[in-house]
């Protein structure tokens, strides 16, 4: 490594200093037999008699470390969780790194050392990755991209279209930690706060239940929250998404900032959680078997899907109703 | 579309702006019967007869648009090219789009209008995406990330463990086109010129000699151009890379411009070249089926692999040799 102890240009222009860069902090911390930094494209094994997937997401969240997490083990529990919740098992991870000149170097070590805990804690090999420097100024110090390959039995049939009226929704746990623990980081806002975010892989929570009859659909309520989820359901299906508010598992802290600053639990990033929607006859089975999981303690069913318009309809605690309209203006950019 | 005409933060919060633009951009360019915007994980269909590769890689050029190609074009061939010299047959391809708030959305439809184009004439399907938006002054336009999945026969034997003492090195066209058309278009130097990028797909290119005997090992020389690949066959060989500069293919305006800027075109990216280390025996052939393909006109034997120390040596045309040294400093950053 160079001397000097900051990210420059020519740590992406492809050369030594680039070599030296992956090899020691990207290689270090990644390093697994199928992560080959000399080649340019990775062999990876898929077994034949299962059917793969692959989901892409970026990351920008700022600031880079968080109460809970930081932007390296969020782009894997991210991309882990996407696959998890179509009822894959993840396995394979590619990484695409944009770092701003002037990046501490110690920073970035310290993210790509989470970032490679998280990924041997899910059980998915970062295969193939890329890094490119930007000049200063022109990155916002970090983001990255991975893209997650997993692979899930033939046919199996997760997705909107399995959903039937009166099915229950349910969550696996609190809505709304990750995208105030990022706020609270900020210090944008005059406010301490002790909580953490969720950022975590759901897959012993998918992997749980994914295969219980009655199981039709589930999703990780990240960018956009729940709220977003549910108009997803809500189009895809044309039914409403009726929601219990009081059955909605929110912590105190989180409700607290969400009531100081005026922003809805119901819009904030989860970045540990699942949406599923059941079978009623099986919300229980599920939500037992959620519990049972660390991450699930506080699994809940907060409402069901009922005969309407497509819309989402929250039925507040002192028993009125108000729809909860989609999301148009941006609460908290840079969240994910 | 909203009225506006430029990228809001709210394009990117997961709301109903990220729909709209999803549905009227990116699903309207890139919409094959592979992409499904609501679903998180999207199924590909893979030959259990054959191994599987994926690469993955991140774009910045600048600007974004520039002769020959743009960011958009560029990212898919980018991503086809690392499947292609590892002889694979590139299939699926993930996109990432990171865009800084304020930009055109008339830019952004040309872009993935030009990406969509050139994914369908390298044969791959956008299967998954995702779009980030980042506050105006963290995001230099817009980045992207790719990341390709392909298929080649099993137990195929290109790599570096394949070169031999006295192979060939051959080149596919000339040197030094993208990386100088890049600097033109900046037009930080009063220079005019009419290089135009290299910028393609090189699947054609690899195809042609992919499983042709004596072919020992291929590769894109995009970042840190021909130097960056020459080195890294020496340093995995311990061969030295014997170059003849009066065999390489230099286009007239491209030596010009370096000639004038005090650039070296073995330093500059080309993104639709490949380089190829063959048996001596087939050099000719391998040559002979390049020329024949549109791209590979200029093809030629540029040198070979002799016993040494791992070194990058260059006959002048004059009669001298000079090391070329491993790249060290930035010529050219956001170049690819």
């Amino acid at each position: 490594m160079s001397a000097d102890r900051h990210i420059t240009l020519a740590h992406g222009n492809g050369g030594r200093f680039m070599r030296e860069l992956i090899d020691t902090i990207f290689a270090r911390h990644l390093s697994n037999p199928k992560l080959d930094v000399t080649v340019d494209a990775a062999k990876i094994a898929l077994s034949p008699d299962l059917e793969t997937v692959i989901t892409t997401d970026g990351y920008t969240v700022q600031p880079l470390e968080f109460p809970g997490g930081d932007i390296g083990s969020l782009a894997i529990h991210g991309t882990v969780n996407d696959l998890a919740v179509s009822g894959a098992t993840p396995l394979f991870v590619t990484l695409n790194v944009f770092i701003e000149e002037g990046l501490e170097l110690a920073t970035l070590d310290r993210i790509v050392q989470s970032l490679g805990a998280a990924a041997l804690a899910a059980g998915v090999k970062v295969v193939a990755g890329d890094t490119k420097v930007v000049p200063r100024g022109e990155g916002g110090g970090l983001y990255l991209a991975t893209t997650g390959v997993g692979q899930r039995a033939r046919g199996q049939g997760l997705g909107m279209a399995a959903i039937r009226e009166g099915d229950a929704v349910l969550v696996s746990g609190t809505l709304g930690d990750h995208g105030t623990a990022v706020m609270l980081a900020r210090g944008d806002f005059d406010l301490r706060g002790s909580v953490l975010s969720d950022s975590a892989s759901v897959l012993s929570l998918t992997l749980a239940v994914g295969e219980t009859p009655g199981v039709r659909f589930m999703r990780d309520p990240t960018r956009g929250g729940f709220a977003t989820v549910a108009h997803e359901i809500a189009r895809a299906t044309m039914f409403d998404v009726y929601i219990e508010e009081d059955h909605v598992p929110v912590r105190p802290a989180v409700r607290s900032v969400c009531d100081i600053l005026g922003y809805d639990p119901y819009y904030l990033a989860c970045e540990g959680r699942v949406v599923a929607v059941v079978a009623p006859e099986v919300a229980d089975e599920v939500l037992a078997l959620w519990r049972a999981q660390p991450g699930g303690e506080d699994a809940a069913q907060i409402g069901s899907l009922i005969a309407g318009k497509g819309n989402v309809i929250l039925r507040t605690a002192i028993g009125g109703t108000r729809l909860l309209d989609e999301l148009e203006d941006d609460p908290l950019p840079r969240i994910c």
